[in-house]
């Protein structure tokens, strides 16, 4: 994505190739910083601070943490430990745990001299991939917008979505709103209303940001107002992301994505869900009981932050002191509620025989060929 | 209800009789300030910028308008006046246009010199009859917490609310909130919890403020977690309470009710609306497409107000400059997804058989006797 007159992907190697630098995403949208990780734990802690999140960027920054160790220590002991720190860091995206599968699969065999430089091209074919997938779901989900374009005689197509599923949730284009760019981009009349996504705002700090950087009109409501604005008319069609596809084609995503699914169905809205294959968990189907969903501090309740009217970053108390909250990241939308998945190889229904017909092969099995699930 | 050695009314005349007291709720729960309304303009102006607020507490205020208004220039013109500048504060909430008909019916037949103290007499009847409805309604209410109580063989009765439809709604008691507070003085262990009610917060800063004064377990979370917690089996009841009810049962509420009733139908979990009759618009059947839903300041989605590390109430923006935003200050839940309606007389179905079974006669219209809401 260009910022002013610079091309950014999320996430790269740094130009000493000691270290790989992100945006740090918590200060979206009121300051672009850059941070330096230099450590499989830096890494670890941009994932669990969510410095980096998004179920994609999650995963390459897990690969890049897995390079960072083995350059100072590439041995079977440190690659373990690295893995499991890593691993523990965030329990509900599935890509997460596929990405370190994949390194271990790469640098498993080798001899410990060679792991590094074999780290590192994995971590970089897993960024490469991770832009030509997403590239893809933008092509394939932009027909759905141009569809309902044509059905409103060029009329603007209101799109609404939930939480953050843009190019600052990938490498590069999104997931949700990669769809969204390239619709725009083609001149179709897009708008979108963007869920404000508490507890952490990743729809009024990252959604918003995204689509303004890149020109696409959009406006920002409470996560209460989705249901209101179907009821009304307003709404054409609902594009979001997953962390955790289940092989039935449940989806775990920002808690309050089943809200919009369900007023999505009562007023006879289309609900599509954005992903790469790479998000699919094949070994499970009930997401309402089998995907563990992440319990993340009630702080992020209790407080919102933001910018106060001295230009500072501030946090502010929402409610009286020593009030208990419960923070639970995600919850899953049954796919019964879901019209459409949008993959990488194109949209099926939200089904074991949906998924199956697109994906015969699991593509996220690092023994079929590690580079299987690009497109 | 008490706060500290004190026994509170959210509404009450001055000790000298020229002007009416309330508490600021804009400043809850992190300041309990008390102002002073000495004029019309300044009971407009409070609802306006929502120091009060909640369907019952709002006519209840206006009705006090009138009486400071009528105390200056008891005229035929200045009644006039006065009735459209606090008709036109708020659109969506039913009771302040009942109440101004009440002091209307009250006061338009009397000579000058009577209207005043006719006015005061009655706006003090109106706060006394929402004391006893409300009280009533907790009653009725009590019976469906109690009942889930014995099915549970006692265990904790899991209440989902939202917004503030407590006795800071109302004069006291409450609607949604007076049965939670009777059950939990008879000894039923209830929880609630309490949705944050974004934009602003009045389940963080008013509910939970009150649930807390009141000594009622209760657990904050973000308005996206009510759909997460009905699928895991964590609520038994919703309980909330409305702004206008229509004479088939539809009922309009802070905005993301709608959603919340959604999740409860889809997971088999009862859902009331309690309401005081005061609330119901016989004239009207379609809520959604007859029920006029205020917008609001776009400020107030952009921005949050709360207690900075430096104990000063701070509002910080959370989106990037410029944003649009669009706030919707209710919705509308069809009668379709309600269990039933509480009422000071009792509990009935979400229909206009349900309604007129209780109600046989419009106990709104002033001409029927001023009094008769009372149960």
């Amino acid at each position: 994505v260009r910022i002013g007159d610079t091309w950014y992907r999320t996430i790269w190697p740094s130009d000493d190739g000691n270290a790989v630098e992100i945006i740090d995403q918590t200060l979206l949208p009121h300051r672009f910083e850059i941070v330096r990780l230099d450590t499989a734990a830096a890494a670890a802690s941009a994932i669990d601070l969510m410095r980096v999140r998004g179920a994609p960027l999650i995963g390459a920054t897990a690969a890049y943490g897995v390079c960072l160790a083995l350059a100072g220590d590439p041995s079977d002991s440190n690659l373990e430990r690295v893995l499991q720190l890593l691993a523990a860091t965030r329990p509900t995206a599935v890509n997460l745990r596929w990405a370190l599968r994949q390194l271990e699969g790469a640098v498993g065999g080798l001899a410990e001299a060679e792991r590094a430089a074999a780290a590192w091209s994995t971590a970089a074919r897993i960024c490469d991939d991770d832009v030509a997938i997403c590239r893809a779901i933008g092509e394939h989900g932009a027909q759905l917008l141009s569809a309902v374009s044509e059905r409103k005689n060029a009329g603007v197509v209101n799109v609404l979505t939930h939480c953050n599923a843009g190019w600052l949730a990938t490498v590069d284009w999104g997931t949700a709103l990669a769809p969204v760019y390239l619709a725009h981009d083609a001149g179709i009349a897009v708008h979108v209303w963007v869920d404000e996504t508490r507890p952490r705002n990743q729809g009024a700090s990252l959604t918003a940001f995204e689509l303004g950087a890149h020109g696409v009109p959009h406006t920002l409501i409470a996560d209460n107002a989705g249901g209101h604005l179907m009821q009304h008319g307003l709404v054409d069609i609902c594009l979001v992301g997953t962390d955790r596809t289940t092989a039935v084609g449940d989806v775990a995503n920002k808690i309050g994505t089943y809200l919009k699914a369900l007023a999505a169905r009562d007023n006879g809205v289309p609900f599509y869900v954005a992903l790469p294959s790479t998000t699919i968990d094949w070994e499970i189907e009930d997401g309402v009981s089998e995907i563990p969903i992440e319990q993340r501090p009630p702080e992020e309740v209790t407080r919102v932050r933001g910018l106060a009217g001295d230009g500072v970053l501030t946090e502010v108390e929402i409610s009286p002191p020593g009030c208990a909250a419960r923070n639970d990241a995600f919850d899953v939308t049954p796919a019964r509620l879901i019209t459409g998945l949008v993959t990488e190889r194109g949209v099926c229904a939200a089904s074991r025989q949906g998924l199956r017909a697109l994906f015969p092969q699991d593509p996220a099995k690092p023994q079929e060929g590690a580079g299987g699930s690009r497109p």
